[in-house]
């Protein structure tokens, strides 16, 4: 795999296309078929307890392997999440940003599939695994 | 399985302990280990495009198999989601509320397992299915 | 969706290209997009302890799967599952055949999702669920 | 995690528990939370066309991921796979064994959850993925 947009590309796209998604997580790194990012937790993203909120996690494991994919793939806002299996492992710490590690183990002509790991704090063990299958449409 | 929990049980319960969940979605009807729910959709829940967000739809389809569990179970606030597969199979409709059917297929000792079907509009298609796990404290 | 294949076509086409298979599982009935399924357990289907082996229970699911996505979309050899989320909840009962039933919840283009529910005996609750994806081949 | 069993109490331990995976399956290393296994491809693990089947697949994935479960827990012949998603990414390459390496990501009191990685011959792109989790039995 090539990588086809650098960090600030895919900064710039997903600010314009993705602007929610943009304003709370940064692009940490990015290498062909690999990103690294991270959510800043904000009361938003809380439970009651001070846990952070299964959709908040579901969403950050969406938009690394979107990074991901988009790295290897180039810009292409219409490719789409067609399944995720998530498991919960252990509890975010409180008031600790998420990072997440996504990597593509295959891209397709019409199917990218890979996996994050999400982890609440530097070095710490993850909280949650994420495999993801994206639908590329045809005829890029 | 008996019912532990009626749909105004399960309203307040809600209203206490998710009143973000609970400001969003209507429990429609329950049964033990099955429930209905709507989810509102509103400009907070949409992606560029006018589509309704994964983010949201997993949402809502935790919270229709947490009410589902609890129908059966009883008030469980520490019950948590271990594993959630989900298929995104369709664009929801623009405009329409969001509909979860939910049904329990086991109700364990340590774990509930079951699964989700959920319409955007009445009598229409799938626009997403999931199956979860839940994970329920020792003890009670 | 429309009956591609009946009952005793799909049994022809699995003798032929699944032969393993068609030797050990019976297509009880079918409608366009459901099946159902029963696997004759036998010594090689057993682990220790005489319960039905967990890859057993997945080609159970799987074959099932494939039955009712051909019969909504005619015979294709070369569909494949390219995902399975399976949760194994119950014990299957010493002695009894396995019965499945599999429902397709979207045929497209390229993909056709469903899930299968299987039991130990009639009318018992399920020892398992799966969600499959299958992939189907362009140009048909 | 500490190592609990090392490679030959693992082969010893599967010889005896799971005599049909331990004459088909090789332990090749063994750390706390992690184990490579091979596959030696067999006839019967073999579709039409040559390809390795889906159960063969998700056999060795199973297996791989108790492997590495007791690595860290201990000989427990009772642990059980509750749930399993797994992704087939491309056809196996005729004539090779399949390569497993599983990691264990948490080790729970109840539930132990994993993922696997399959190759087909040194060094390839992976066949397929799984994540598992397996159901620890009380009072160990």
């Amino acid at each position: 795999m090539d990588l086809k947009m650098d960090r600030a590309a895919l900064e710039t796209f997903l600010a314009r296309e993705f602007p929610q998604a943009a304003a709370e997580m940064t692009v940490l790194s990015v290498r062909a078929g690999a990103a690294e990012l991270r959510l800043e937790v904000s009361d938003r993203h809380l439970r009651p307890g001070g846990t952070v909120s299964g959709p908040s996690i579901f969403g950050l494991a969406d938009v690394a392997m979107y990074v991901a994919v988009l790295s290897a793939l180039g810009p292409e806002a219409l490719a789409v999440t067609t399944n995720c299996s998530i498991d919960f492992m252990r509890k975010p710490k409180a008031g600790q940003a998420l990072v997440a590690e996504a990597r593509l183990l295959k891209l397709g002509r019409v199917l990218a599939v890979g996996d994050v790991l999400i982890r609440s704090g530097e070095g710490s063990d993850p909280v949650a695994r994420a495999s993801l299958t994206y639908s590329i449409p045809p005829k890029r």
